[in-house]
């Protein structure tokens, strides 16, 4: 952890681009693409060659220059950069509908990251399963989460709970959370809040309408 | 529509980031702050300000040099860009989890894009509102898309059922489409489809924790 310091001041939008290079990455591997170059890679990532380069130089030099990327090989590096060589468990709290959406959703893809503990203080649910997974108590949440050992959580609950939840799981010692509730949530020194907006992609969808020629007219 | 062949050119890639820019330079302008510098812009949203000049350059020269953006105006560009000036309707085809928290969280943000259309096949669900809106049966989806004007859709069903209910969509008239389902779904020539992954995010978020580290180790 002697380097925590150093490399959180690489930005997080460098980080957030690195799952999906290497989306595009096992893509290429599993159609058995041997080399890639910068420019080919950055027509299927939609990013400029100089982005991803500047991406990929904050954590070392992948590329050969002149030849370009071995997918296979540049995917694993990623996967290492990000923690992702073995199966990293997740919390997920709130198993109302985006919760419920979001376990399933977990399940049909993502081998590499597990939701492996549900929480919910509705009494109604706690103790059905989500994908063979039981729904606890949220009494229960920190206990649960020091057994399993786990670093990583999901808040699905409604804005009003989102902030206290996260405060306990932070207590619980999770350094990373996905927060899908609308509250801006404030992290603590040492941990990682990404806020999301699941509709920003809609916004972008519009210019793909006549409305928009229509509107200019 | 004359030119619509040739925008079509201009990376998805960079269409996706224009909503990032404009929650930013939203917040810039809310805040009272007149120009913004390229470098300050970039630091904001994660890109390099080389991503940014050229994602803008797509659609005319918008900063002056040396001095930078008015957010406020660039803002309104960018809107106008996307065909947001305007509140745009949007259908939801699927009422389970994922599509009532869809709507649910539309509630709350982006007055520009309204889901004003629900529909499931689910016979039990018909007749009920979320958030005001009242679920219609599938049957009706191609009448109420016409009647409404609707270009744009959410698709949240079963990834079997996916690719007959964008086709049943684009029948109807619409042109863009966010597919949560994870079919990979087929779009049309002059029609747009994106395909989400809520779990993209949860990856990128393993690089914040110490399991990392310790799998180095």
């Amino acid at each position: 952890m002697g380097n925590r310091g150093s490399e959180f001041r690489i930005p997080e939008a460098a980080i957030r681009r690195l799952p999906v290079y290497l989306r595009v990455l096992e893509e290429l591997a599993e159609d058995g693409v041997d080399v890639v170059s910068s420019a080919e890679l950055a027509a299927r990532v939609g990013f400029t060659p100089e982005q991803i380069r500047k991406d990929l130089a904050y954590f070392g030099a992948f590329g050969t220059r002149g030849v370009g990327y071995d997918p296979a090989l540049l995917g694993l590096k990623i996967k290492r950069i990000l923690g992702l060589t073995h199966e990293v468990p997740v919390a997920l709290v709130g198993a109302g509908n985006l919760g419920t959406a979001l376990a399933r959703h977990n399940l049909t893809r993502h081998k590499e990251v597990r939701i492996s503990a549900i929480f919910d203080r509705d009494w109604d649910k706690v103790g059905k399963s989500i994908g063979g997974v039981e729904i606890l108590p949220l009494e229960d949440m920190e206990k649960e989460i020091r057994a399993q050992g786990i670093k990583m959580a999901i808040i699905a609950v409604p804005p009003g709970e989102a902030q206290a939840v996260a405060d306990r799981l932070m207590d619980a010692g999770v350094e990373a959370i996905l927060n899908f509730s609308p509250a801006k949530l404030q992290a603590r020194p040492g941990t990682y809040i990404q806020n999301i907006d699941l509709m920003t992609e809609l916004q972008a969808l519009a210019y793909y309408t006549t409305l928009r020629t229509a509107a200019e007219g």
